[in-house]
């Protein structure tokens, strides 16, 4: 039975990098007879010039049927005047929380071939290998009411408001607890639980959550704590878990410590493992055009999408390698360039994994 | 006419440390003239001991008379399992929001006989000075309604509130101005604009306020870029102001870059500049009573309290200097020690400021 790919290339570099993506995608197809077809739709910025607003109700029908999204970039200076209501991130925000993508999987992993690249000590970083899991649909992003409004004695005030429930808490600890098991036995729930209500319950979930997983040694951190601990000693971390808007933070930081954030990959999943699948970069309006992006974040999802999604451990691994062959071979993006390398384009790259695979 | 200054040691480390800070403020006071007279109450975990309580209604009436405040650190694991509403924080909690010490400075400096101390390379922090402003007395911390409660189906939930006047917005965006002027100029405003109705607001405002500093520059950045950039290019920064709970994060993840926490005061004003100060580690439960903490913090947070609540720019600049010069003598607590220094404890730190003074 054939499988649907939606492919929304979206803003900026997004188009650009998705295309090398989908060469890669499309080799795997064949070679691993995965039966997967593509289709294309508009997301963010791309979405308000082409539908008047992010996502469209056809776009959303179309990614709630398909079997696994790719996504570009969504964002960009042309739209960062427009009415809040349809600004690019809208669709992004709309589309994960209609599709129930609740699980966000942001792995932050060094390169050896990129290790120079980091602005941390090398000795600080060396094999870093951490996960951070993220709730992705609910906490703050989405809570009801949130609201902005003039108060009696004229003056403005908003509110946004910060919610979380038992079942929410559950199911993404369990995806913390599960990627742990399968990696380091370590996980590292992260709340502020000194303040919070929401943190106080989220705490206490994760730990009853914990009692079905005694071989996962179960640690909390204050999530001020886990920012300075990122910077002072990452290494002794192996999954993170934690809600929408601490993990949005701390992910990027964690990304950031790696140097080359334009190689990472990230996953959004839903309770059956369906998924949306992106780089952790953004969608770099700055250098959009110019075939200079680096598109292996990209090419990284797609092979996150084969594992997660359709369980094709064999391609991913295969896509895997053919990253590290090219890292290998000195090509490198402008983005992770280094004296002694040999600097290429976004074609280039793309063309370069293909060959490898 | 004589200056009242509230001691409040607290617990873990914090009485050890302060014991020294409170020397060297005796020595300012004599020196400088400056008509200090000190008293002291127990604040946090120490005070639940004796109060109760971990900040007394007695404690905070003297904390309202006092001209300043002196505190050492809260909390530790002997009132961890306490009721959650007379846990240590709480105290500390409610002394900034009762005091109305809305206006919080954190420095991160680094400093050069520490350079080698950072997770960072050489060249990515040497020089640092950063300084974040963070509103302490709003948003999620102290926004209404905040609760935990069971559903009709019997599910947990709990949710808090993230509220923002323009007000408290005004008078914090102030103080970020007014430090930039004095520093390099330059403002960076954090918040997520993108996502959070208050953010939204925020940045108004902040806009709003800074058509009355034409000679800074002001920027706005999205939180999870602010997190990024501190670890790939810190020293892009001048002066941060951002949100109660932004400002948690980001201020110790920038504290970290310097690698040394325990030479960071902080300052936590009210809008007639009176202040609590305090080092920006915590207690430190660990190495609590062996005589081995670092003083400095604390040291520097008297000075902090001679610059921003006395205006005693001498005395203030004084201490600083003494500080540096203990470090140029290569006196250095463990914390801080590297190999060819002179490792020395709380006391004899705290007495070679005193003797450099
Ligand atoms: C664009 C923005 C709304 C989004 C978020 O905050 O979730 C982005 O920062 C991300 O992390 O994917
Ligand atoms: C102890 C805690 C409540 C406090 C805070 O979150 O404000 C601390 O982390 C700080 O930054 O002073």
């Amino acid at each position: 039975m054939s499988k649907q790919i939606l492919i929304l290339p979206g803003d900026g570099i997004g188009p650009e990098i998705v295309a090398e993506a989908v060469k890669v995608l499309q080799l795997a197809n064949d070679k691993f007879q995965l039966g997967f077809e593509l289709s294309y739709d508009e997301l963010g910025g791309a979405a308000v010039d082409k539908y008047g607003v992010p996502l469209a109700d056809e776009t959303l029908e179309r990614a709630r049927k398909a079997d696994a999204i790719l996504l570009g970039a969504v964002g960009g200076p042309k739209w960062d005047k427009i009415d809040p209501a349809i600004r690019p991130e809208r669709g992004l925000l709309k589309i994960r929380s209609q599709l129930g993508l609740f699980g966000n999987l942001r792995p932050a992993l060094l390169y050896p071939q990129l290790a120079g690249a980091s602005s941390l000590k090398p000795e600080v970083v060396a094999g870093l290998d951490i996960l951070i899991v993220r709730e992705l649909t609910g906490g703050i992003y989405f809570g009801q009411p949130r609201e902005s409004k003039v108060l009696e004695n004229g003056e403005r005030m908003a509110f946004d408001t910060l919610p979380y429930s038992e079942s929410e808490i559950r199911r993404i600890a369990k995806v913390g607890f599960d990627m742990a098991r399968v990696r380091g036995k370590k996980l590292c729930s992260v709340d502020k639980a000194n303040v919070l209500a929401s943190s106080q319950l989220w705490r206490a979930v994760v730990e009853e959550v914990g009692k079905d997983y005694p071989d996962v040694e179960l640690s909390h951190m204050y999530v001020d704590n886990a920012a300075m601990q990122l910077v002072r000693a990452p290494k002794q971390f192996d999954v993170i878990v934690t809600d929408n808007m601490f993990g949005d933070i701390l992910s990027d930081e964690a990304s950031m410590l790696t140097g080359s954030i334009g190689m990472l990959p990230s996953a959004s999943l839903d309770s059956s493992n369906k998924g949306m699948y992106e780089p952790c970069h953004g969608s770099a309006p700055d250098i959009a055009g110019q075939g200079i992006a680096n598109p292996l974040a990209t090419i990284l999802s797609v092979s996150m999408m084969l594992r997660y999604s359709f369980n094709q451990v064999a391609a991913a691994d295969a896509i895997e390698r053919a990253v590290s062959d090219v890292l290998d071979q000195g090509l490198r993006t402008g983005d992770i360039w280094s004296e002694g390398c040999n600097k290429v384009g976004t074609q280039a790259m793309g063309d370069a994994v293909v060959a490898a695979l």
